[in-house]
């Protein structure tokens, strides 16, 4: 039997276990999940005569090396910054790898000894990045062989609540890591390009410049740009493109409001609050307003923020009890956006029967002889449960699939990858139309940017 | 004779040097001034049987060594950073050494060495570092020695241009470094203390979060908060203190309209624009504003950060010129920050005849048996010239004072130092004073920022 190798077993497992699994038989497979802890939810999804899991931790070199020499192919899902000793002993071992995390440069550095080993380094293979990079390409690469120059590009993705789930005034409750959340668009200033112009968005402007879209049957979302938008210009090969815009995807209002926190400041990670511990979520509140005892917190926080009192973002903060003085922080030493989170936490968890839902949009221009075309393109995947959950769907699948392509050899170049090739994206493409995933197209009259073209 | 080397000769050097060599016969002292570039300002100031000037490259670690060598006491005026080098050979040569910089931790690890060799590493004595430490010490020494409890204390520093010459509407000229202004308020939230609460500011808020102070005879001025008011606290012997702020001293008005530069990204230093060089000033603006064709980059700026038509703000940035679509950036690879400094230094450059201005002011709030007091103390400073500045007076004088009174073993003490031990600041603050640099004093009912108290 072929060995796959699970190492790390997180949110986004299900999928990729049970598809794995569900093959087992006819592709003649043998699936071990290896993790420092085994959930009770892992052995469920695993009970399979073709499954193990065992414990394992990935700091000793010597049971990590065991385990890998025992395998044909080696997935990680553990931490991104914890792929690279995986990455170094599948290459010692000459085996294969997929994981859904980023490129780090020191992955990207075992590019020569991978291609030298025949070996296939596969990332970014998850929703995002991954699911976009693959529909992308499909399309962007369709409308270049038709002889046509792509002119904009834009791509969105959001992680958010079902629609019969969505029960708070955000629209919003965490379907994944928090800390992301609220640590969003931090570190430099958002920076894309518009009908040819270079456009850069601070961190304390980035929530007021969001944009709008329509899904059909999903309503009205909004997007907030990402950090880096140019990130793929070249790997998507758009160096001559007009518009190139990445985003985040939310329900239209959560922008305006997060805003407040990146104003008074609570989203700030570099330093610690004074004796955090012992603070309410009110005295939290008023650490970001004026000293002026004669005035509430209230009054302060709308004064300077200028919030008027008929304002809805003003139920969204009372929502979030962020004026309790009796609920206390309990954070030792925490930053500001620790503690937000921790308030966060307390109204954006899941319940136990809500399903996330995972919406994402992208725009193409392009033109031949003048003439100016666009397709928008926007898939929506909803969770079925807290297990199976459209994230670990879309995350999970795409991994699988490839794993067992790359097993099979229908993936076959070798070397530090991305799912930007055809080789990649169409076979894992059309099997994810089988599970669900697939994407509405439509074409619409070239918007842009510059109401001079219309 | 007694040998003063005075390393590095910039803007401050004027009244240091006139100091020294209008003592120079009757103490019986020889100035040598080193610095790789000798300017003709430094050559008329040193006109004078002993002095004389020497070409001296820092990093040349042998020539360093004998200029060193061969005197009593070492001044050092370079950068900041470069400091260190001259302090250790101070130690090997066992000479003692004066700068106005802050006391870095690689200077504060020298403290050991110097005790050891009873030599007096003597920093942060100009102005601010400087003046503030000695200024306030005195009064709060005082305040503690009758008795009374500090509950209060704030301390203001600014360098602006004198009143005379105060002739554009930011009410605001470049008296010292342009980049230190442009990057303000960077690199953190600002911390104080408030009434007993710790207090953050954000960046984005440290502009609108503004004091007035009224000084007699110079009007009204506004503060912003500086990074780090509780860095001094532990020094100045203020561990149970209510209220502990510190900031910058600007012309009112000055913040209100900063803060447009600040929340239009345009202060950033972390990252470069794309093709800067060949930007317009209009260029520059507008990549801080959304694509809009149909719109001018003036109407969308006043949209975006919401400014009537009839706000002086609007006029402060026309005065700027920063719609001109003529005027070219010509900096490769510039930061915002960088190309915002160079606009500023065309509107902001002190004409030919323009004199400076130096604010202080500190607020001390005490009290004895339930009784509160407060003592404010303003010192306002103006230059003579474009060498002898308010500024070169300011840092200067307290060096030179400083430098002679070690030479004459009136400032004992050895080690890493800052003026805040009686020893130092009572003989140079009574020095200081006839010079014309002198604090006002008042006794004022007792404000704090609790109007309950009253």
């Amino acid at each position: 039997m072929r060995q796959i190798l699970i190492i790390g077993s997180g949110k986004s497992s299900a999928y990729l276990i049970k598809y794995l699994l569900d093959k087992s038989i006819s592709e003649n497979l043998f699936v071990t999940v290896a993790d420092i802890h085994i959930t009770t939810t892992i052995k469920q999804i695993g009970n399979h005569k073709n499954f193990k899991a065992i414990t394992l931790d990935v700091c000793n070199e010597a049971a990590r090396n065991e385990a890998i020499k025992n395998s044909n192919i080696v997935v990680s899902m553990l931490p991104a910054s914890m792929h690279i000793d995986v990455a170094k002993d599948c290459i010692k071992h000459r085996k294969h790898m997929v994981t859904a995390s980023y490129v780090s440069p020191e992955m990207q550095a075992l590019n020569h000894d991978a291609i030298a080993n025949n070996l296939i380094l596969m990332n970014e293979i998850g929703l995002d990045p991954g699911i976009d990079h693959m529909s992308a390409m499909q399309v962007l690469d369709t409308i270049r062989d038709n002889g046509y120059e792509v002119i904009l590009f834009e791509s969105f993705t959001g992680g958010l609540v079902a629609p019969e789930n969505d029960t708070n005034l955000w629209n919003y409750k965490f379907t994944w890591n928090p800390r992301n959340v609220v640590v969003a668009g931090q570190g430099g200033a958002a920076k894309f390009l518009q009908e040819g112009t270079y456009k850069y968005i601070p961190y304390n402007r980035l929530f007021r410049r969001t944009e709008f879209l329509d899904i059909d049957g999903f309503g009205r979302f909004e997007v907030y740009a990402n950090r880096d938008s140019l990130k793929y210009q070249s790997a998507y090969k758009l160096n001559n493109i007009k518009t190139l815009y990445r985003g985040t995807i939310r329900r239209v209002g959560f922008s305006r409001a997060w805003n407040i926190f990146v104003t008074l400041g609570m989203t700030d990670d570099s330093y610690t609050i004074e004796d955090s511990e012992n603070m309410s979520y009110r005295d939290f509140v008023n650490a970001f307003l004026p000293y002026s005892p004669s005035d509430s917190v209230e009054l302060k926080l709308r004064h300077q923020l200028k919030i008027d009192q008929d304002d809805i973002v003003w139920d969204k903060l009372v929502e979030l009890d962020i004026f309790n003085s009796e609920k206390k922080v309990q954070l030792k030493k925490a930053t500001p956006a620790q503690i937000l989170q921790k308030i966060l936490i307390d109204s954006w968890s899941l319940a136990q029967n809500d399903k996330d839902m995972i919406v994402m949009y992208h725009k193409f221009g392009y033109q031949k002889n003048g003439k100016k075309h666009q397709i928008d393109a926007s898939m929506v995947v909803l969770g079925d449960d807290q297990t199976y959950t459209a994230m670990a769907k879309t995350v999970g699948l795409p991994v699988a699939i490839a794993t067992l392509a790359i097993l099979n050899k229908k993936i076959k170049t070798p070397g530090v990858q991305i799912p930007i090739t055809p080789e990649v994206y169409q076979p894992i493409l059309k099997e994810l139309k089988t599970f669900g995933i697939t994407f509405q197209e439509k074409e619409v009259p070239y918007l842009g940017y510059n109401p001079l073209n219309n």
